[in-house]
């Protein structure tokens, strides 16, 4: 067979970056169950009606087929067959609803799995990528203070992960839509949608698509581009949007709900880490109905929004009960990628092992296998020479993969040594008791290159 | 929507059999991680041709299109057709060729994915499951010693997993291959599917087929019954093999590869756990060059092998170099799916949660939050009340959960309580010391149910 090359948009990491991505997981899994989220997972695949209904990126589910699906079966409702889903969300809408007689609500749950999307691949955008989300759903209501709770478990995550300043954008939805309806525009969706490639047309740009293509007046187009070009971190930025003479109920109720938000989240700010108000941000989804969120990582603001979510209050319906919630979802693999090519984050070693046990001869496998089983019973990872080698040639195998102890069986009791191939020091030590220091138990994970 | 229903061979656990799921991954990576396997995780997806080329079940592989692929595009080369792979084995041979020159051999490496099949669903027996596998590959050359490895590996999984008693049965391919050549049978691959029909068929099936299908004499036939009805933990086995009179160069290679795996996992037999040479088993992958394990799980032998693996020399070469590998799977889903479908596998509670925290009125919610990080600063899962009701309504919600600490917090220092609710012991608590018993901090998991 020849050598396989990468498939584009389907990125594989190296032991060295995986041990990074679990660490990143870890992190994430322990901090959601510190705050009561339980682990939920859904199956890969979806109903395409499922999927659908959500709408808008029909074009990039993946369907399934059996390879040796009979030519005579008949092809099956368009609606029944299988696709991979393409994000968390609307699995779980699905499972809460299957569920709903099993689950206690408010429900919190997390969720970490990969999802498909058969979109052109670039950086920061795959086609297959690991998501890791948090939710809460209520039956019928759902407490407002769960929205700044999203914020603030995320913050909590994020000051365990060495990555690069961070910057989370907060918005909410009654307060666009309903400064847009206090403007007398009837086609909101339009200009949430015109307003969401400022970034990539610039005001004038936004500017000319309303007036040209949503039809507005140059006056309320003006007034949209105002309201979009606030920002701000406490309850100023309300007054700034009162002082656009815009007056609409549900625009009263989503600058309540935004200031509600900041006042919860004033505290969570640290260096690397800010949240802002940010009146420009929508969130493409049509089932957003209040906060939503954005998160931007300094430096890589081009692969887009890292950390994502907000309020949703009628995604799932079973006709008598409907399940508000609101969520938050952190793009793992959009993360990782880009500070991966860019040699970013790091882990000190290649392979969880902390200890090499040598060989002298092939005959002292056993003792070497006691030794090995000893240190494991401790918690050390540990494995021994895979053969008997000069012993510069064993040190220089645990070189390679950074392992940072290489230990020298002895048979009689009191012969064994240990040596620290970073510093050469080699020492006397008992299998029964020793241990390593705490911090070279397992692989380091930093944002700087492995010195 | 109406209620979704089920898809059948696509489990989906609840909050409570997902805790046991990742008790039972967490061991798996532990017991993994601690004798020095590095994680890979491949992509879900593999090239057509990489997927048929190890054989025999195309007729279960999923390929993947995308919903909106132009109907005007080609239909793409099947050999370059995206299927989702159905073991981790073959993507992980694809891996090694991909990556040589960056990784360090022997390479040691676990991976703990999803992978499906289209088959028919039954019990033990998905659509997508959990696979959790470790492999030693070589450059080249592999150390015979591997082999016992994997066993040895496992049986440290089993030692800390509450699951139902469990036999590992061990051959070896070039003892029965060995063994049918030195009968002087041509069509090894016919009486190897044969024999493995033992335990739906019985002898006499097998007889049957061996020289009605397979074109056996009578003696030849029964000569492979004899073989394949051997079974022991020591080198007896072999002997009882060199009784049948049947000698041939590969049959001596592999009965002395078999005393040497029986030799070194002797002493990992412990109650509830024991390893068994039979002779009967094969496997029924070609790539399989030596040894060869099975694992049944007593009292659910119908599910089939819930751990199995085995020696291949020949999976993966570039031409220049082969990768001789072992390796063994541990089926995750397969195992998990029939104990808790019979109750046989239990959290103590269905969500991470250790305390909550009571809200005497809306306006302490923020003193409660203040109890609340302070406690998940020293690793306590907690969550606050989602809202301020009567007490006994907000223990009920904690009883419903299983969470088994109810926090009563007070503005005024030294008045806070913390009340167990299942003795209903209630007692002043320091919220900047208080901690549970470390049992309680974690769900617990067990054989047994809760209660």
């Amino acid at each position: 067979m020849s050598r396989p090359r990468p498939l584009s948009g389907f990125p594989e990491w190296s032991p060295a970056e995986r041990i990074v991505e679990q660490h990143v997981l870890d992190v994430l899994r322990e901090v959601f169950e510190l705050h009561g989220f339980a682990s939920v997972e859904t199956r890969a695949v979806e109903p395409l009606d499922q999927l659908l209904h959500a709408g808008e990126i029909d074009k990039e589910v993946y369907l399934l087929r059996r390879l040796q699906a009979d030519d005579a079966d008949p092809e099956p409702d368009r609606a029944k067959q299988l696709g991979l889903h393409y994000d968390l969300t609307v699995p779980f809408a699905r499972y809460v609803l299957e569920n709903a007689g099993k689950l206690a609500f408010p429900f919190r749950r997390y969720q970490i799995q990969k999802a498909w999307r058969g979109e052109r691949p670039q950086e920061g955008r795959y086609r297959e990528f690991t998501q890791a989300d948090i939710d809460v759903i209520g039956a019928d209501t759902l407490a407002f203070h769960h929205d700044a709770e999203m914020a603030l478990v995320m913050a909590d995550v994020f000051a365990r992960l060495p990555l690069p300043p961070l910057r989370m954008q907060v918005n909410n939805r009654k307060l666009i839509e309903g400064f847009y309806r206090g403007l007398g525009i009837d086609d909101v969706p339009g200009v949430l949608r015109a307003v969401d490639k400022m970034d990539k047309v610039g005001p004038a740009g936004v500017h000319g698509v309303l007036t040209a293509e949503v039809g507005l007046s140059a006056s309320q187009a003006e007034s949209c581009l105002q309201l979009a070009q606030i920002s701000g971190t406490d309850a100023g930025v309300a007054e700034r949007v009162r002082a656009l003479g815009v007056t609409h109920e549900q625009l009263d109720r989503g600058l309540d709900e935004l200031v509600a938000v900041l006042d919860a989240v004033a505290g969570a700010a640290r260096p690397g880490f800010e949240i802002v108000a940010e009146l420009r941000i929508a969130r493409g989804l049509d089932y957003y109905t209040g906060t939503v969120y954005e998160t931007q990582m300094v430096g890589f603001e081009h692969v887009g929004s890292v950390c994502s979510g907000g309020r949703y209050d009628a995604l799932a319906s079973d006709g008598r009960t409907t399940y508000p919630g609101v969520g938050i979802s952190f793009g793992v693999t959009r993360t990782l990628g880009p500070l991966f090519s860019r040699d970013a984050l790091h882990a000190s070693r290649s392979t969880p092992t902390c200890v090499l046990v040598a060989l002298p001869d092939e005959a002292s496998r056993p003792l070497a296998a006691g030794v090995a089983a000893s240190l494991r019973g401790r918690g050390v990872p540990t494995e021994v020479a895979p053969e008997a080698s000069k012993y510069g040639k064993q040190i220089k195998f645990a070189e390679r993969r950074g392992i940072p102890f290489v230990w020298f069986p002895r048979a009689e009791s009191g012969g064994h040594e240990v040596r620290d191939i970073r510093s050469g020091d080699q020492l006397p030590a008992d299998p029964t008791t020793w241990l390593p220091a705490a911090d070279d138990l397992r692989p380091r994970v930093s944002g700087q290159p492995a010195g």
